[in-house]
C-alpha cells in the first residue's frame, strides 16, 4: 500500500485580506514541506476567508480571488515546493455555463443582481508545479441558520479525483459531507484511496461529537480514510474551532488536531493503490499529478489531541471570538463598564484572557443607586486581573439632565444607563478603544436592557451566553485558575450576590423576571427549539411564566436588531441565523390551532 | 365568450396578525359581493402577512395559518357569500412528501432546524361553498435581495386550474411570473382562460414599468388575460405599492389600481370558454367550482389609475412606510430632533403627512455651536406644519460631561450628538413616542453620523434616501403644497443653506465629504451597481475621491449594523438585502486583477 504524508493546516484567515491570507498559506506550505508532507490541505475558501457573503456578487472580488490563487501557486513553486500537491479553498465563478440550473439561478437574480454575469462558486483548487491543475466546486450549498451560500453561489456537479503519488485522492467541501447521497457516495463508487474535506464549520456547543460521527460514517461509506480540515478563528459572529480530524476507512480516529488554535496536523497514511487505468466515468474529472508511489519510509506517530470538555470549550470559543473581532477590525484595546456584577466581570476576564490586561480598560460608573459592594467588587476584579481601572461617577451628568429634562420612572432609570453609555463611548472615541457591551443572552431575549445605554458597544461577548451559563463560566474560570495556582479573576461576591441593574434603590432582576434557571429553560425551548406555547405547557412550564416570557421575547426583536454582534455558541443565536419580522403581531395561540380544519376538500364532485 | 366580474383586493395586512387579517379579508369579500363580483383575488400570503420570514419554521404558526384559512372559508359562507370563488395566499406545509427535492431540503436543514418536520410552503387557496377546494404552492422561491423564501419554503410543482362560471382560471404566485419557462408557460399549454397572479412585490423606484412589461409579456405567452393583484402597505423595511393590474391576452392594459392605498379593483372580462372535457395532464390539478357561464350582463367601465410620477411616488412610499411602521408596532406618536437642517425637516414633514401634526413632537436641541438660523428654521418648520415644538438646550448637560470627563476633538463632537440622543430617548420613554432617526443614506453609506447620537431612533425614514434626493423630495413637497394652495412645509432657508452637522464652529459637511452630487453618484455605482474601483475610474470619477468614498463605505458596515430599520426604495438598500462581513479587510484593488492568471491548466499530460 502506498504511503502518503498529509498535512492538514487549520489556519485563521481574514475575510477579504487576500494578500494576508496568501502570505499565511505560503508560510504553511513551507512548514508542511519542512515536515516532509506530500500533500497539504487547507480549509474552505482559505484564500478569501469565510464567509465572504455578498462580496461574492462583486466581480472585482472574484477576479481578485482567482488572481490570488494563481499568485499562490507561482509563489509555492518559487519557494521550491512545486512538487507538493496543495489543495486550497477559494472563490471562483462558473465559466460560460450552459447548465439549466445555472441559467435558472441567473434569471432568478434578475439582470441587476448579477444575473447577467457568471455566477460565483465556492471552489477547491489543486496546485502543483506552480499551476492550478484541478478544480472542484462545492455541490451542496447550505441555506439555513447562518448560511446563505445558495443565495450567492452556483453549485458544482462534478467529482474531482487527483492522483498523488499513486493514490487517488477525492476532494469535497464542507456541506457536501453532511448530505446523505451527496458526492461522498460517488467517492466510494470512484474507488478513491483518500477523501479530503475542506471545511469552515462553525463551533457550536456540543457539536464536536456530531462532526466526528459524521466523518466516521462517511469514511465507511466512501471505503477510504477521510482527512477533514477545519478553519479556526473568529469572523464576525462565527467561531471556527479547528478540531481537524483524520479517520480510517473503518471510521476509527487516526489523528486529531487541537481546538481554537492554528495548527499543522501531519499524519502518515497507508492508502490503497490507485487503479492504474481507471475507466472514465461521467461526472468525474480525474487528474494525474504524480503517478508513482513514494519509496517506503518510517511513519511518524499520529498526533491525537482531545476536544475540550464542556464549559472549557465555550470559554475558549469566547476568548478566540473576542480576540479575533478586536484584531480583525484593527483595534488593540477595549473599554467596558464595570458594575461589580457578574456580566461585566466575566466580559472583563474574557478580555484580559484574549488581549492581555494591559489592553483592557475597566471603568466603574457609580450612581446614587450603586451599592457599596459594587465599587468594591469592581476594584477587586481590577486587582485580580491587573486591568486598567478608573472610577467615573455619573452623578453630576445625571443631575444636569434631571435639572433640565423632567424624567422619572423608567425614563430616569434608562437615563442613568445612557449617561454611562455616553461616558464609555466618549472615552472609547478619545482613546481609540473598542467598547464591549456586557449584556447577556437572557437579557437580550427579553429586552431587559436600555437601548443606547448598557447595550452600547461594538462587540458583545455574552450575546449568546444565557445568564445561568455566565455563572457556570465564571465558576469554571476561577476553578481553572486555582487548579493552575493562579489568582481566580472573578470576586466570589460578584458570583454569589443576587443580580441587579441598580437603577433604583433595592432593585433586583427578579423584580421583573422569573428566576434565571426557569427563564433560560423557556428561552431555550422557544428560541432554540421553536416550540409553541402548547408544547411548552405540556413540558411542565407554568402558563403565566411562559406567556410573559414569550411576549417579552417577541416584542424585543426591534431592540435586538440594534445590538452589536457577538460570538455565536449555540445552534440558534440572536443574529443572522434568526430572521424574524419586527412589526409582527404574531402571538403564540393559547391552545394549539387545529391544523386539520383547513385541509383541502378531496371531493370527487368538484375535483377531477 | 363567458363573462366574469373579477375583484382584485389590494390590502394592507400585518405579519402575524391572523385574526386581524382574516377580519379584513372577510370584509373585502363582502364588499366584492356587493359589487357583484364572481371571483375575488387577494395578495400573496394575505392570511399571514408578508414576509413571515422564520415564523414559517414554527409549526404552531403554520397550524394557525391553516386554521385561519379554514375559519375564513366558513365565515364567508356564513355571510352568505359561499357562491363566490375566493383565491387567497396563506402558509401551508407539504403533506407527507416523498419528493426527492423536499427530502433533500429537509436533510439540508438537519434534524434540529425543522428537517424532521414537514416543510412549510407559500400557498394560494381557492375557497368556495365554505370549503377549501383547491391549493397551489408557489414554484419559484426567490433567494436574492430581501427575499429568503428558498430558505424557509419548499417549492410546489403542480399547476392549479379552477373552472369558475365556465372559465378555466389558472393560479400563480409572484416570482412564478418572473421566471422564463416557469409555470406561466404551462398555463398556455393548459389552455386557461384567465391567469391570476397573487403578489407581495415590494416597491422600488422605477420598478412599475418593469412590472407592467412583464405582466404584458406573460399574458401574451399564456394566451389569456392576466389579473395581477399586489399587496399594499409597509412591513418593516418593505413597502408594497399596490398598483394591481389587469392586462388582456394581447398585453394591453385593461384596468389598473392606484398606488400606496388599499383598493378593490373590480373589472368585467370576456373570457374564453373552457374546454368542457379537458384531458387530464400530468402536473395539472383541475377543480370545477361552477361549470356553467353566467347569463350575459352589461359590463362596467374598467377603472384605470395612473402610476405616480417619479419623486411623487417616492414621497408616497415614504409616508406609507412610516405610517405603517408606527401603527404596526403599536405606537401613535413620534418624536424627533429638529436641527433646522434639511434631513430633520423632511422627516418631520413626512411624519406630519403620515400621522397628523398632532402626533409629531419636534425638539430643538441647540448647543453652543448651533447657528442662529438653526433655531429660527426649526421654529419656522414647526409653524408651517403645526407639529408640537419644544426647545431643549443641551449646554448644561454637555458642560457637566466636559467638567467630569476630559473629552475633546471628535470625542467632544460625538458627545454633543449623544447628549441629544439621550435627551430624545428620555422624552420618548417618558411620553411613549417612537423616536425617528433623521440620518440619510449618504451619511449612512460613509458612516458620517454618531453611533448612539444622531443615529438614535426606532425607525429611520431616510435610511434609503440619498442627500440629493432629500433635497428633491423637499422641493417637490413644497411645490406640491403650493400647487394645492397650501403652505409649503419646509422653510426655503433650510433647503438652500449649506449642510452642516454644527458640532464645531463653522463646520460644513463638505469639510469631510465630497460634494453630495458626486458622493451620491459614487455610492450608487458602488453599492447598487456592485462596480469595482477600476470600473468607476473608467466611468470618469476622480481616483482620490473614489478611494476615499469606497474606503469609508467599507469601514462603516459595523456602524450600519446597529442602525434602525427604514423604508427601502432602491434596488439595493442598506439592510437585509445587503449582507456583508463586518470584520472584512477587502479593499477594492487599485487596478482590476487579472482574472485569467488562475485559470485551470487544461494540460493533456496531467489530465484525462
Amino acid at each position: 500500500m502506498p504511503q502518503l504524508r498529509v498535512a492538514l493546516s487549520q489556519i485563521d484567515t481574514t475575510v477579504g485580506d487576500l494578500d494576508g491570507n496568501v502570505r499565511v498559506l505560503r508560510e504553511q506550505v513551507g512548514a508542511a514541506a519542512r515536515a516532509g508532507a506530500h500533500l497539504v490541505v487547507f480549509p474552505e475558501t482559505a484564500v478569501t476567508g469565510y464567509p465572504v457573503e455578498d462580496l461574492a456578487l462583486r466581480s472585482s472580488f472574484v477576479d481578485a480571488s482567482r488572481a490570488a490563487l494563481g499568485r499562490l501557486a507561482a509563489e509555492i513553486a518559487d519557494d521550491g515546493h512545486g512538487d507538493l500537491t496543495v489543495v486550497v479553498g477559494y472563490v471562483d465563478r462558473v465559466e460560460r455555463s450552459e447548465r439549466t440550473h445555472d441559467r435558472a439561478r441567473a434569471a432568478e437574480r434578475g439582470p441587476r443582481n448579477g444575473g447577467g454575469r457568471d455566477l460565483p462558486q465556492n471552489c477547491a483548487a489543486v496546485l502543483h508545479g506552480g499551476r492550478v491543475v484541478g478544480r472542484y466546486a462545492k455541490h451542496h450549498l447550505p441555506n439555513y441558520g447562518v448560511f446563505d451560500e445558495y443565495r450567492i453561489f452556483a453549485p458544482g456537479d462534478e467529482l474531482l479525483i487527483v492522483r498523488v503519488h499513486g493514490v487517488d485522492v477525492a476532494v469535497a467541501v464542507c456541506e457536501d459531507l453532511w448530505q446523505d447521497g451527496g458526492p461522498v457516495r460517488s467517492v466510494g463508487d470512484a474507488a478513491a484511496g483518500l477523501l479530503l474535506v475542506l471545511n469552515a464549520s462553525p463551533y457550536e456547543r456540543n457539536k464536536d461529537d456530531v462532526r466526528l460521527e459524521l466523518v466516521a460514517r462517511r469514511a465507511r461509506e466512501a471505503g477510504c480514510p477521510v482527512a477533514y480540515v477545519n478553519a479556526v478563528g473568529g469572523q464576525d459572529e462565527l467561531i471556527f474551532d479547528g478540531d481537524s480530524l483524520v479517520v480510517g476507512a473503518d471510521g476509527g480516529v487516526l489523528a486529531r488536531g487541537p481546538q481554537f488554535v492554528e495548527h499543522l496536523l501531519v499524519v502518515d497514511l497507508d492508502l490503497a493503490t490507485a487503479d492504474t487505468a481507471p475507466s472514465w466515468e461521467e461526472g468525474v474529472r480525474r487528474v494525474v499529478v504524480t503517478p508513482d508511489a513514494v519509496a517506503p519510509y518510517e511513519a511518524l506517530p499520529a498526533p491525537l489531541s482531545h476536544p475540550l470538555p464542556d464549559v472549557a470549550d465555550v470559554h475558549a470559543a469566547l476568548v478566540l471570538g473576542l480576540r479575533d473581532y478586536v484584531r480583525k477590525n484593527g483595534f488593540r484595546s477595549v473599554v467596558l463598564g464595570l458594575s461589580g456584577g457578574i456580566d461585566s466581570a466575566l466580559v472583563a476576564s474574557l478580555a484580559v484572557d484574549a488581549l492581555g490586561a494591559e489592553n483592557v480598560h475597566g471603568i466603574a460608573l457609580p450612581s446614587a443607586y450603586s451599592s457599596e459592594h459594587s465599587l468594591g467588587d469592581a476594584a477587586d476584579l481590577a486587582d485580580r486581573t491587573g486591568l486598567h481601572y478608573r472610577v467615573q461617577p455619573i452623578g453630576p451628568m445625571v443631575e444636569a439632565f434631571l435639572a433640565n429634562v423632567p424624567l422619572h420612572g423608567v425614563a430616569e432609570e434608562n437615563l442613568q444607563a445612557r449617561v454611562r453609555g455616553t461616558t464609555l463611548m466618549g472615552l472609547a472615541n478619545q482613546e481609540g478603544h473598542l467598547t464591549l457591551a456586557t449584556s447577556n443572552k437572557s437579557e437580550l431575549a427579553v429586552g431587559y436592557s436600555t437601548l443606547y445605554g448598557d447595550s452600547v458597544g461594538g462587540f458583545a461577548p455574552l450575546k449568546d451566553v444565557p445568564k445561568t451559563l455566565v455563572w457556570e463560566l465564571s465558576r469554571w474560570r476561577n476553578a481553572d485558575a486555582e487548579a493552575r495556582g493562579e489568582v481566580p479573576p472573578i470576586p466570589e461576591n460578584t458570583i454569589s450576590k443576587p443580580p441587579s441593574a441598580e437603577l433604583r434603590p433595592g432593585q433586583t432582576d427578579q423584580d421583573s423576571l422569573p428566576d434565571y434557571a426557569v427563564l433560560d429553560a423557556i428561552i431555550e425551548d422557544y428560541v432554540e427549539g421553536d416550540r409553541g406555547r402548547a408544547q411548552m405547557l405540556a413540558a411542565g412550564f407554568d402558563a403565566e411564566t411562559v406567556d410573559s416570557v414569550v411576549t417579552l421575547v417577541d416584542r424585543a426583536e426591534w431592540k435586538r436588531r440594534q445590538f452589536a454582534p457577538g460570538p455565536k455558541i449555540s445552534f440558534k443565536a440572536f443574529g443572522r441565523d434568526r430572521r424574524l419580522p419586527i412589526s409582527s403581531r404574531w402571538r403564540e395561540p393559547a391552545a394549539a390551532a387545529d391544523p386539520g380544519s383547513a385541509l383541502l376538500v378531496e371531493d370527487p364532485e368538484v375535483q377531477r
